[in-house]
């Protein structure tokens, strides 16, 4: 029995490790920024980066934007990973602390809420201290439903 | 009398135009996504940039995080738009319609509550069209309170 | 033309009214509340209420959740006004002023968003004065999609 | 060491029964609705109620503002547990499914971040199955910062 639930278990890893790095293949921005993905199971993802001088706005400290891109990407990786592809409906952030250029980041996703339909994930940007720096709170949907582009939509 | 009050006008206008051209010329992660400031009145901004190849996500759509960066620029010009430093201390987003890449998209902050100690901003990001795209509030806090990087943070 | 349009408008506005006021016939929470519908027209809605001495909270002030429960009313009448059933998906609200008992408050939603799938609909709650106490954000979504109870539920 | 840990703990726990205590008999709202307080723990807090006739909407089910209040509670009293008052700033929540009358519903407040000026507190709304109707995420700040009743205020 147990050897039968650690073979679902690690069947359901290898199929959440594919599928985040199906996704990342495609995911320039994610790339672009330098997201590197550090630990992959269903549900839950752990991403980081390293804040670059290219990054920060102009107050001189790393953008809010891209700690949202980066527990936006946490999320994507995490709702996707069970193979049936969803997308964001929506998201919430809060931010508790600014981070400078040439600081290591990460953000951890858990599962709050999962249906067929959708889902609720929370995902934790933190320093390499485990100090965190923002709370996000993302809702996915099924792709098909709310965010497919429309046909006369420009060419790829 | 008008003649006062629309010099006075011109001067916030002057101000907020010249805010914002400070924050943009330090704020390296809004130019490297190519984002144009297009409008700036006090308390409302609107900036727009083009979709890049190397900003779609795993599913070959604009990246979500892209479409909230931008947001999140106007919303950051339209806040620090009398002179008084403010931070983003929380935003929530949603998402309407997804754009591929080549898409040309504008957000459009507007103020919808000011006071000393910070705001709360909409802003719409949509096709040149018009077709809205996202919908997202932001809140802001005076600059010194809630964000200041703590003193042992990583050297510049 | 202007006299069909009219008509239109003026359909419209009732069918705005008449799906209110049937909403509002069994709507058990806001007539304990003592909310009142003083405005309806497709996609907005103003209601109105008075603080009582049984709304506040341990500060002695008016209870937050009273106040979102005003601006959830206001949101409801507003996304249920074209006759299509919509149920709320999710809310968020911001709050800028604490209220004590006696004073008169409204809650005016406005169409932000509406598609065949849901919508998403702000709320200014207020004194009289004008006064902002809160603003809200709330999406709703199709009646039989999200929100259906399951059929072993409680007898009613 | 351990008795003293002990103590400690002891002690913070009766401070947050102390605290919930006092502000549940000044908070006529939760009263009103039913709302008892089941455990309380320093940042942690659960409380419980059962669905009334009085708290359907328009659609025959529980009213989302229903929801939203006890969450609101759960975190009123978890954000003041320390001794410290904090009143609410802002909050978001998620509703996942209906709920009819005569169900018993119960809200589980859990401390995401907390520091001197604010803190972060998610809550799950329940069914006594488990199942769960809601997710509420809500952000708190010290009393006398944001919320203070102007002194021209009505009188109580």
């Amino acid at each position: 029995m147990d050897t039968v639930a650690n073979d679902a278990t690690s069947v359901a890893r290898r199929r959440a490790r594919a599928s985040a790095d199906a996704l990342y293949a495609g995911d320039k921005a994610s790339q672009g920024l330098g997201i590197e993905l550090l630990d992959v199971a269903p549900g839950s993802v752990r991403v980081g980066m390293t804040v670059r001088a290219d990054m920060v706005n102009g107050h001189g400290i790393c953008h809010g934007g891209i700690l949202f891109m980066l527990a936006d990407s946490a999320f994507a990786f995490a709702c996707n990973s069970y193979g049936e592809p969803m997308v964001a409906a929506g998201a919430s952030i809060e931010f508790l602390a600014s981070v400078n250029k040439g600081a290591r980041i990460t953000a951890t996703a858990t599962e709050t809420s999962r249906s067929a339909r959708g889902g609720i994930y929370d995902v934790v940007v933190a320093r390499e201290s485990g100090e965190p720096l923002a709370h996000f709170r993302g809702r996915c949907a099924r792709l098909r439903l709310p965010l497919q582009p429309s046909p006369q939509e420009e060419p790829k």
